[in-house]
Formats: C-alpha cells, structure tokens, sequence
C-alpha cells in the first residue's frame, strides 16, 4: 500500500537533503540515525529532517506535486546520493510501508525503510526569548570566534562559544585556554534578558548554512537547553553545552600599555615564513619587540629561520608565542593594522584589529 | 669558508624545486635522501637533484647570477617551503660546509647541510636504446593505463606498465589481473629493437611533469635495467621492474562476435548512479543484454538500483562487472561511443573506444 507519493525537480530536491543530512553520520549504532524523515503534507509542503541526537537539522520544500500526503524515513546518505545522480527533470517517488523507490526515466532505485514513529524528536517546545538576528552576525560568530573553540573533550564546557549580553552588546566568546576571541554584536530586541549560554563548536559551524545573504534575518528561540535558528532555507535546533563557562571578562588584559602597530599582511608574511622552521608540537616563536620593528625567529630540526617587519612601536621586549596561533588569528583579522597591546613577557597581550573594532583577542604567551 | 653561493628570482626557483623534489619522501631513514643536490657550474646553471634510490629527478635552472660555484645539499621540503614563502623576487642564497642560508629583504633562513659526496648518484651511464617521443605519447600511457596497473606488491612484476614492440608499433600494457589496457602507439625511429621494459607505476605518473606542450620531443635513454626520459623542464632517471610480464598479448579476446554499441554518457551515468548500491567489497553489477538495450542491476544494504540504456545489440547475455572498474575504465575514454565485443557469461569482453582505435580493454566478468 502507498504511503507517500510525490513528484518533484532533482535538484530542489537534492539540494535540500544535502542541507539536510549534512549532520547525519555515516555510521549509526541506532540504524534509524542514519535515516532522513521525509513527510509530505496536502499543500504540498516536504519535510526532511536529519538529526543525531543532538543536533536537528530541519528543510522544507514547497511546491511539491502531491500524489499521497504522508511519511517515512530513507537511508540518508544512499538517497542523497542516488537523487544527485539521476538525470535531470523530474523525478516520481513513491514508498510503501517497508520501501522507497526513486524514478527517473528508466532508472529506479529501491531503498529500505523505517515507520515515521521510529524517528527520535529532540525538540524542546518551550522557548523562554525569542529574538531575531542578522545571519551576518551569526556568520561572523562563526568566522570570529571558530579558531579559538577548544576541541579537548574533557573540558567540554570550552567546547562552543559562550554567547551574553554585557552592557547593552551581544557578546560571544571561545577560548581554549591558550587563545582567545572575543566578539561584540549589536543587541537583538528580545535578547537583554537572555541567559548565557554555550554553543556547541559544531552548530557554530553550522550558522554558514543557513542563508546566503548577509542582512537575511535569522529566527531564534532559546533557553537554557536549547536553541533554534530558523531561516527560510533551513531550521537548526540544538541542544546547548550544559556547563559553567569561566569567567573570561575577567582574563581580558584591557591595562596592557605597550602599544606596537603592524601591518596584517607583513606579519602574516613572516609568520608563514617561520612556520616552516619550528617544532610541529610546540610551534614555537620567539618575537622581539625594539624601536621601530619586531623580528621573529623561530628554530626546528631542519634549520632556523628569522624576518623582520617595521612596527610602530617604542619599548624593548622579548615573549614567545605558538606561531601557528598566531597564525589562525591572523587569518580572521581584516587590518590592514593590528594593535598589539602587550605586557611583560609572561603577560597575555590582548590584540586588536584596526579594520574591526567588535573584537579583542587574547593570545597566551609561551616560555622563550 | 664560502662553498657555493648564488642569487636569482624566488619565483624561478620555487617552480624548480617543486618539480625537483615530488619524488623526495618527507621521512627517510637514510638522511641525505631527504635532501636535494644543488650543484652550480660557473655559467650559471643549477642542477638541483632528488632521488628515493629508484628514481631520481633532476631540473636545471640557467641564468643564475653566480658569485661563486660549487654544490651542497638541503633538506628539500623545509627549502622548497622557505623558498615558496619568501618575498617575490630575488634571493641571496650562500652555502659554508655545514649550512646554507637564504635571504630576501630582512627575512634570513638557514639549514643544516650535507656535502655533495653523500649524495647517492643511481644514474647508469650505459643506453643499449636512445630515441625521442612525444610528449603526447607520453601522456597517453599514463592517461590510458595508469587505472589498470596492478596495487600489489607480491605481484611486483604487474606493478608498471609493460612498455615494447609489436608489429612496428609500440605497444602499452597495463593489468592487475582484474582488467587489462592497451595501447598502440607509433614506433620511435630507435625504438623498434627495444627490450620489453616495465616501467613503475610511479614512474608512469612523472610522465605528465615532462612538459606542457603536446609535442615536445621528450628524449629517452634505455637499457634493460633503467629508462631516462629528458625534457627542458625535467630529467627522470628511472630503474625499471625487474620481473618477466605476462604474456599480455594472448589474453585479449580477440574473436568474441557478440558486439553491443552504447553511448560513453549514458553508461557512465547509469554506472554512476547504480555504484551507490553496490558491496564495497564486490562492486557486483549484473549486466542484462537484450534486444536493443541494456539493463544493469546493483544491489547493497541500503537498497537495490536498476537502469537501462539503449545499446545497438541483438543478443541475450547476462554478466557481471566490477562497477568501479568500468567506471574508470569509462573515464579513460573518448567516446562518443563505446564498442562492447562480448563472449559467453564467463568470458572477458573486449572494450574499444571508438574515439581512439590505438585502444584495447579487457575486463574480467564477475559471477552473478
């Protein structure tokens, strides 16, 4: 007995369930993880969503030639794929209580099937703020901030960015403990009173996907569980990092008051170029701060490596730092200037970037 | 003391040291095997050098401004990175007997060395066989025959591609045992006495390095033991496998009279889409010929697929194929047609490209 049927193009269809089963794994435990749910209602509307217990990614598309409203779940990697590659135009679909078929032309591919019951539903129904946000601000909180989440499993709390209301500013910061990003963005109506929360590192990196234009407004809701992001392409609901997230104002070094400027693009040059010269475990640089330049050098198995870039700049110091951090951070900056505020050579320095003035970072020296 | 020291464009150099050093491994338990050779004559050629104790590479680069000549080794991939990374345009390099440094602007690089006299020279002076080919040709071998070059190193004697005479032409054969290609090139004046050589599948791949142009003139020295292919841009000196090839030539089916005509697009495409759901193990297609058409059959845990694509055939035969071997066997052709010469169920078709009649493939039926 049919239990779904619709006709629609290949490539609306393909490109929602790649957006859709971009978080369902390969490899499930729990076989009905790597399925998508597809459901089909009367006007015309179809459902997908994957999801991993954690994650819930959500699509829709519109428009689709009802033959029978209902719904079932397919093999999420296997029907991505085969839809891709069926020839172009439209295809007919149809599923019964135990089996999907895909057809195009003469080509009909058959997949296994489970109930729409067996699907889990992770989402949580009572958001406590409900607030919309630029997705160019949520791209930027993925750009600003990626580099700097810790991937130590055991400290999961640093594992996503903590996102808070400071003074009137959203503000969202990650840190791993040897760097760290801290970004300001413009207060949504409806967030002032939203708890502080952490994102997890991989629905960050998801905030890309959500739309393709900057001033798209994005749909949140939240609690302290959960959070929702809704676009007109597609819904991110995930559950938060239920952890403490340290007090990270306070590491802030804002006194520092040994100001050197340099060019982005110089030091970026020479980083790159020392790079190749240091110990692949600690990365290390040593940097010397004297009128008017800073020379780096750097030092590994196969030789050693040194370059000097002009700097306004009028003390004397001398302080280590992981030069491929440096490295990562220099990579999200938009200069052309950066101001380096440092302290003593044990001292984190808090770095600016002229081009941007939401954000501070904060890179922890290493021994010289 | 000054043993070698020389300055001229970053950019000439980088590209030199790129081609020269593709075949030095990053690790090497023999050291100098992880350097490169630069050896510069008072006219301002620098020979740079690479070898792995199989082959050896060598680039020169002329026009070099030299202040003095001499030769040292460094370690390739820190120089070659150093090199790439430093500020466009020119760089002073100076080598003493233990280090050579390299500098452009204020940045400065210096790497431990090697003397010359380490460096292992693999070269055999003695060509039985000296004669000149297109680069096309060249390519072509690679091109044509690299997918069928056996991966199993207990069959060493498969893992080349069998290079030598036949009827006046120069005949390339390629077989992992699974499926066979062969190409039918013009004789070389020099050529036709040859030896059968195998040349190693790494070999086979530098082809393409040789050059640009479709008709440069690349020049090859040969003995029994070693080929040495010679273009402005590169020398590979290659040992050669040393094993007895299959008699490849008594294997081709030549007198199958089942022929099936398909179009290279819409098997590729069914291929394509039916590999989804395949074993990864077997790959398993089933091959239904009938009157007018062909329908293929795929089958894995997530499902089951089947196509059909018209053919001009008028046989009934049923047959099974390693849908990843016909799909690269279909990415080497021409098209826009193929010509399928098939035998019984259990007899391996014959395959010609009707694009390019210098062409033969054999494919080995899998049991369905």
């Amino acid at each position: 007995m049919t239990i779904l049927a619709f006709a629609c193009q290949r490539d609306t269809l393909s490109a929602a369930l790649d957006r859709a089963r971009r978080i369902v794994a390969a490899r499930n435990t729990i076989p009905i993880l790597s399925n998508l749910l597809l459901r089909l209602d009367a006007n015309g509307t179809l459902t997908i969503k994957g999801t991993d217990l954690d994650i819930e990614t959500t699509v829709h598309v519109e428009n689709i030639d009802v033959v029978t409203a209902g719904a079932t779940t397919v093999p999420a990697a296997a029907f991505a794929a085969t839809v891709a590659k069926m020839a172009t135009g439209r295809l007919q679909i149809d599923a019964t209580d135990t089996a999907l078929t895909v057809r195009a032309g003469r080509a009909r591919t058959t997949f296994p099937t489970f109930p729409e019951q067996d699907f889990p539903d992770i989402s949580d129904k009572h958001p406590t703020h409900t607030f919309t946000i630029p997705h160019f601000d949520l791209r930027r909180i993925y750009e600003k901030c990626d580099f700097a989440i810790s991937q130590e499993e055991t400290r999961y709390f640093l594992c996503g960015v903590f996102l808070r209301p400071i003074a009137g500013k959203l503000v969202a910061t990650a840190t791993d403990g040897h760097r760290l990003s801290r970004l300001e963005l413009d207060m949504p109506d409806g967030a002032k009173d939203m708890p502080g929360i952490i994102i997890p590192d991989r629905t960050v990196s998801m905030f890309r996907e959500l739309g393709d234009k900057e001033d798209l407004p994005i749909e949140v809701d939240l609690s302290e569980r959960y959070i929702r992001l809704r676009s007109p392409k597609l819904t991110i609901y995930s559950k938060l990092v239920d952890g403490n997230y340290p007090d990270s104002e306070r590491i802030i070094p804002r006194g520092n008051n040994q100001v050197a400027i340099v060019e982005l693009d110089a030091l970026m040059a020479a980083i790159d170029r020392l790079l190749v010269l240091t110990e692949k475990d600690t990365r290390r640089y040593r940097m010397e701060f004297t009128a008017g330049q800073i020379t780096l050098f750097s030092k590994g198995d196969n030789g050693e490596a040194e370059d000097t870039i002009d700097a306004a700049c009028d003390f004397d110091l001398t302080v280590g730092f992981n030069g491929k951090y440096l490295q990562d951070m220099c990579k999200t900056m938009v200069g052309p200037k950066l101001r380096l505020e440092m302290g003593d050579a044990s001292a984190p320095p808090l770095i600016r970037d002229e081009g941007d003035d939401t954000r501070e970072i904060v890179l922890m020296p290493m021994r010289v």
